[in-house]
Order: structure tokens, then C-alpha cells, then sequence
């Protein structure tokens, strides 16, 4: 137990390392990193043989899956590492600058957190990603992967980490906790760990939020609603709800509701239905939708139906009169996470962006455009459902902080008070400060 | 209880309302804020005439002071709100745009965060300042004074809030918490409180942080330190410790250590002792260091002096070898608030920039520019030493964040997957998205 606090002692300790190095190092390191895997398949495949072959017949189809590394996902894997090589180095950049006074500029500068934590379940991919994500952003980072993807995980943390090492990384900044009980020792690390991100399921998510002093950084549940407007294009609006729903509905921007406009719920409802039903899509339906689709195999909801997140081929179906009636619905069910309306009314769509509570509202577009990859990110480091730091799908910037850097000629705050002060300029720059 | 767990419950619901409020209706409720407080002066003198009386003898003066109300606190009140009226509104700005594909355009938008607490000490101004603050952010904010200022603060809240009330702002959003066990109560609430501002004493705010699980955004300790480098220039190095020391050493941005390259040390330490003890600067001074301020009423440090947070004229002075030594000086003994170095050389100047672990680093200024005020925010929240949301001064930007708004035209992400994939365009653009 000792080990591994001390190990993530001296992650943070290096993480000042991490914060200094150059671009040059970085690269090289990403690129060995990328080189390592590849080489390095047989091992990687070979040690997650054996987590599958202890998962199977115990965990469930849809968890292996995600335990499963192929050659595909190798590769995967690999260019991920390479693509970020083209991302500029975020370190050292500056986000805005200021003249205070002649010879006297304030530059405030992108740096990294420090020691970014990471607790995930299953996916093994989530280390090579996460790890050159922290990399290329300066931070230290410690991994605790769940016990069924433990060899799968050690492979590639050992080859990536040893890769980087020989790139002139500091070895130290990567730590991979893997005994049983680390989980709660993570969590009660807050000396030491600046932030932390989960990666797993509603529960394993809640758990964490509600054990720790850390800041985390991610999203329990997905509880994603489309809106169908009174002035939506029907066409439209049936294309966008069954992509939202069907085109993968295991994930957490996945649509879990459709709540419909009393005016149009005559005319779509019957089309929308009948377009699940093909879909197999197992309908829950409110009493007051249930009479438009008549013929439908649908079921009732139950009372307590309305807040769950199903991630498989079933939707809810509500009505609602109106889209202020359908954002207070949201707010009040929702998760916060993705929320979409449709409808050709643009004061609508204002109110709707400007009232939904929501990190991402999508306007006549599906749910599923909410990741960081469809939004420009690169690299996804998460998506994030909480109010402070970042929201939303997360790239490099939810790894970043900044520093103000202020560089003078002899100022003193003397000549700037009392009765007879200096007056400051405060007067915004372009200037940029070159560390 | 049940009552004001209440109240924070309401002024959670009602932060929906306060995003949505329109400029004209925030920036009318600001200016009958500032005439309430003006206009109600007696009111106001006479409740803090009571707190004021009941704290003589039995609080130390420094507090006493910051208690205490003047008709020209006052003046500074209402000049704080109406400096408000100058800013935009921050509600709604788009921070970044990109065009996702041809009709598809992703904007990440400026919201406020929701409900935030605040846990102060003394200084009843904390009232009309967070409170227009949060106003013009759009936020629902929950105050937790110290007993000490109750009457003042309730004085000050009720005026306040009835102006804006009457302005349109929904009273709801606005909560005094006045009872002794309020302040575990408010720590408790992380279901409803989004973000706390503790603004008080270094074992005030460490209380704060180890007994909730809410993200907390200010610091502890301010523990500055000032480095002169061989290379400085002798006179500019003398002004700027003076400063950074005496200016005004009650505050957390004063230079509490000094530390002088060996090199410069024979030369400079000699003046730099003069000047201190000519203001009646208290000297602890590391044995190294003693030698060089012969003839000088110094005292040793004690071995646990190199943490400490002195905000009075008191400054220990220690001898290190050249920048490096500095640094890792600096980030072992500091506490990452604001740090100088003095040297006319710049690659030193950048290395100490880059690897300088704090939230502010001065290069040939006074540790007494790291303010909200000189900094340019114009109003200021705190100051922050965390890692995450904001750092360092921070202005109404640590009360917001972000929420992104997708516009499309029936978009659909089966279009952008498989082997016949649509390719995203990602192109940053200048767009900006009025809700």
C-alpha cells in the first residue's frame, strides 16, 4: 500500500518535469510510443487473450466487447499516438495578454494541471489515449483499470511508459495501480492528485463523485432527450430521432426520450412509430401518446420510467405542450448531458439553447453529433456534465490550467496607490509571451 | 434547518431564471442596488454600529477594521455596482465557433454556472460585491458570514435583494445563512451548490476544503516569495522587495521570504538589511545569510520558519545557488500563490516563468500587482491557487462556463459513419450565435 502512494507521490513530484519539457521531447516520445505498440503486438494481443479468457462466461457480451483488443484496435491505438503529433503544444501558449502599463505586461499562459487520476472500467484503450493526452499536455498521470482488463492494461502501460522513458520522459510520471483496494486509496489521494477522471458506468461514476475531495471530471448518466416541435420538418424530425436512438444506441448521447408537440403528436407519432417498430425499437408510452400510436407494439411506462438511461433499443415517448413546457421537462429529467430540439422556428431554438440546462444543445441536428470528435476535439479526454472547469465533450484544454506571468522594468504598487497614483492602461494585447 | 436547506434549494431552482434574465433587467437591478445602498446609508451605519460595538475588546483590531463600515465603504459599494454596468454582460458571448460541415455549426457559448456559495469572514463588503457579481454572471449565490458581521450583513442583503427584486430579479436566487451550524450546512449541500468561494483566514479556508465535497476556488495561504539573481540590477532589486514587503503587509500577495542568489548576496544584503530595518521590517534570517547583515538587529529563522505566512512586517532571508535553486525552493516552500524573480537576464527570467510552479509569476515587479484590480478584471471574485476552472485574480470569469450550441439542418451522424463516411470539415470560424 506504502508502494503506491509513494509511486503517485513521486508522479506528482515529477509532474514539474513533465510541465518543463519541450516539444521535441514530447514527440519523440509519442512517436516511440506509437512504434513501441506496433512492434509490440503479439504481447499485447497475447495478454489480452488472457483477461478475455477470464472475463468470458462471467461478465456480460457488451463488456468483452469492449475488453476485446484486436489488430484493428492496435492500430487504432497507433494512430491516435501519431495524430497527435499534429496538435500544436498546448504548454506555454498564450490565452490572452494585457498592458498594464508602458513596460509592465501581463500574459496569462496555458500550462498543465499537474497529476491528472484516471479510474476506469474495461476499455484498455483508454491508456494509450489517456497517456499521450497527458504527454503532450504536461501532466502526470496514475491509471486504476478495473481487475478484468489487469493484463491488458499492465502490456500496454509498461510498453508505453518504457517507450517514452527511452524518448527522455520521466519514467516516474506514469503510474499504474493495480491491486484491489487502490481504488479508495486514489480516491482519498487529494494531496497529490489534481484531478480526476472516471471513465465507466452510471454507478462506478456516482461511487466516485461521492468518495472523494478531488475534483472529477466526467458524466454519470446520459439520460439524452430529443424535442419534436409544433413547426418541425416532418421528414426532418423522423430522420434525426431515429439516428439519435438507432445509429448506436450503447452510448451515452444516445436519445433515451422523444417528447412531442400535442399540436404535431397526431401526424408524427403514428410515422415516428411505425419507423421504430421496423427499427425494433420497444416503445415506453405515456397515456397521452399511447391513442397515436395505435397498432404499435408499444408498453406503458412505468411511473419512474422518465429519468432512466437505457443505452439499447428502447425509447420513452411523452407529450408536451410546447417548447417551454419541454425545456422545464428537460431540466427537471435530464442529465444535464445532450438535448436536442427540432423545429424551424427560430425564437424557439433561441429559447430552447438559451433555457436548456444542458453541456451540449443540438438544434435540428441528432444527439449523437456530441463527442469530441464530431466537435473538432482530436483527442476525446471526456465528456463532462459538471459546471466548473470544462463541459461537454473535453479535449487537451480539460488537462490545462493557466499561469499569469507579468513582466515589469522595476514596477512597484507605491507609484499605482494613495492620492497621487499612476492610472494602469489595462489595455488588451496581442502580444505573446514566449516561454 | 429545514428552512434554509430550503431556501438554497429554491435559489438552485431559481438559477434556471437567473441565466435567462436579459441585460436591461440585470443592469436595472444593479443601479437600484446602488441607490438602495445610498440611499439607506443610516440603516446601514447603524446596523454595523452594533456589530461593531459587540466585537470591541473581544476581536483583534486588524478584524475590527475590516468590519467596520464607513460612509466611504459606502461610496465604494455603490461605485463597485455601477462599475458593473460598464462591463458586457458575459451571459451568452460565444467563446469559440467551428463549422462541423457545410450547415453544421458548433458554438461554444458562455453561461453561468449555476448556484455558488459564499463563506466569508468580517468584511461585510463581500455582500454587495459577490452578490452584483453573480447578478451580472447569472448566478444564484448562497452567503455564509461570520458571526461577527451579522447585523451588518443582513443590513446590506435585505437591501440589496429587495432592490433587485424590484428590478424583476427573482428574490429566490439570493440567500443569507445566519445560524452558527449554517456553516456545516452549506458544506454539505453539494446538490445544489455548484462552486464555493471561501474568502477568509489560511485556517478558515483549509476547513472549508477538507469538509466538502463541492469544488471549492480561492486559497489557503499566500506565501510569496521574492528571488534576486545574481544578474539584477542592485537599485531596481531594493525598490521592488521594499514593495513587495511594506507596501501593505497585511495581505496575502506581500513577500513573506526573500531569497538572494549567493552571488549578489555580499553586496546586496547589506543595503537590502538597511532598508528593512529602517522600516522596522522584522529580520529571520537562515545562517548563511547572517553574515552579510552584520551590524543589523536580525533574529535566526527557526527550522519551521520556511512556510510561514506572516502578513505583517516580518520577512526571512535566505542564500540560494542561482535560479534552479530558487525554483525548487520556491515550489517546495510556497504555496503556489505569487512569486517574483529580479534579474536582468532573460533566459532566467523565462526559465523561472516556465518552471515556477504558482498561479502568478512576476519578473521585475512587485508580488503586490497580483490583484484582481491591477490585473485589469475590474471587479474581483478572489484569488485562486487550485488547478482547475481559474487561477490566480480572478474576475467574473470564475463564475461562468460553457455550455455548446449545435445548429443544424436535419444533420444525421449515419451520414459521418462506416465505410462511405461524410468527412467533417472542422473549420474554425468568426460566426458567433445570438440566444
Amino acid at each position: 500500500m506504502a508502494d503506491t502512494v509513494s509511486e503517485v507521490w513521486a508522479a506528482k513530484q515529477a509532474a514539474l518535469q513533465m510541465a518543463a519539457l519541450n516539444t521535441a521531447v514530447k514527440d519523440a516520445a509519442l512517436t516511440a510510443m506509437a512504434a513501441a505498440l506496433d512492434a509490440q503486438r503479439t504481447e499485447i494481443l497475447a495478454a489480452n487473450a488472457v483477461d478475455v479468457a477470464a472475463a468470458e462466461g462471467k461478465l456480460p457480451a457488451e463488456m468483452i466487447k469492449r475488453l476485446k483488443i484486436s489488430d484493428g484496435k492496435i492500430d487504432d491505438m497507433v494512430a491516435g499516438l501519431q495524430d497527435l503529433l499534429r496538435i500544436p503544444d498546448p504548454v506555454g501558449q498564450t490565452i490572452s495578454a494585457m498592458e498594464l502599463d508602458t513596460g509592465l505586461m501581463l500574459y496569462q499562459v496555458r500550462c498543465p494541471i499537474g497529476m491528472i487520476g484516471v479510474i476506469f472500467e474495461s476499455r484498455p484503450d483508454v491508456v494509450p489515449q489517456i497517456m499521450s493526452l497527458c504527454l503532450k499536455s504536461g501532466n502526470s498521470v496514475a491509471f486504476k483499470g478495473g481487475s478484468e482488463a489487469a493484463c491488458s492494461n499492465r502490456a500496454l502501460f509498461t510498453i508505453l511508459r518504457d517507450a517514452a522513458a527511452g524518448a527522455g520522459v520521466p519514467a516516474a510520471a506514469f503510474v499504474l495501480m493495480e491491486t484491489r483496494d487502490d481504488i479508495n486509496k486514489i480516491l482519498s489521494l487529494d494531496e497529490y492528485i489534481d484531478l480526476l477522471i472516471p471513465r465507466g458506468s452510471y454507478q462506478f461514476v456516482r461511487y466516485i463523485h461521492e468518495h472523494t475531495r478531488i475534483p472529477v471530471l466526467g458524466h454519470a448518466a446520459g439520460v439524452c432527450h430529443v424535442y419534436v416541435d409544433g413547426a418541425a420538418d416532418m421528414d426532418l424530425a423522423l430522420n434525426i430521432v431515429l439516428d439519435a436512438k438507432t445509429q448506436y444506441p450503447a452510448v451515452c448521447n444516445a436519445a433515451e426520450c422523444l417528447l412531442v408537440d400535442r399540436e404535431i403528436a397526431p401526424v408524427f407519432l403514428p410515422r415516428m412509430g411505425a419507423l421504430f417498430a421496423e427499427k425494433g425499437v420497444e416503445m415506453r408510452v405515456s397515456p397521452e401518446a399511447k391513442p397515436f400510436l395505435a397498432g404499435l407494439p408499444v408498453k406503458d411506462a412505468a411511473s419512474d420510467e422518465w429519468t432512466k438511461e437505457y443505452d439499447d433499443l428502447i425509447i420513452r415517448i411523452g407529450i408536451v405542450d410546447g417548447v417551454d413546457a419541454a425545456i422545464d421537462f428537460i431540466n427537471s429529467h435530464g442529465s444535464h448531458h445532450t438535448d436536442a430540439i427540432i423545429t424551424a422556428d427560430e425564437s424557439r431554438q433561441r429559447n430552447f439553447a438559451r433555457r436548456v440546462d444542458s453541456a451540449d444543445v443540438l438544434i435540428n441536428a441528432s444527439t449523437r453529433f456530441a463527442d469530441g470528435y464530431r466537435f473538432g476535439k482530436g483527442a476525446e479526454v471526456g465528456i463532462a456534465t459538471g459546471r466548473i472547469h470544462a463541459r461537454g465533450p473535453m479535449g487537451m484544454e480539460g488537462l490545462m490550467i493557466y499561469k499569469y506571468v507579468l513582466v515589469g522594468h522595476g514596477q512597484v504598487v507605491r507609484d499605482y496607490a494613495g492620492p497621487h497614483a499612476k492610472p494602469f492602461k489595462h489595455q488588451p494585447s496581442n502580444d505573446r509571451y514566449v516561454m
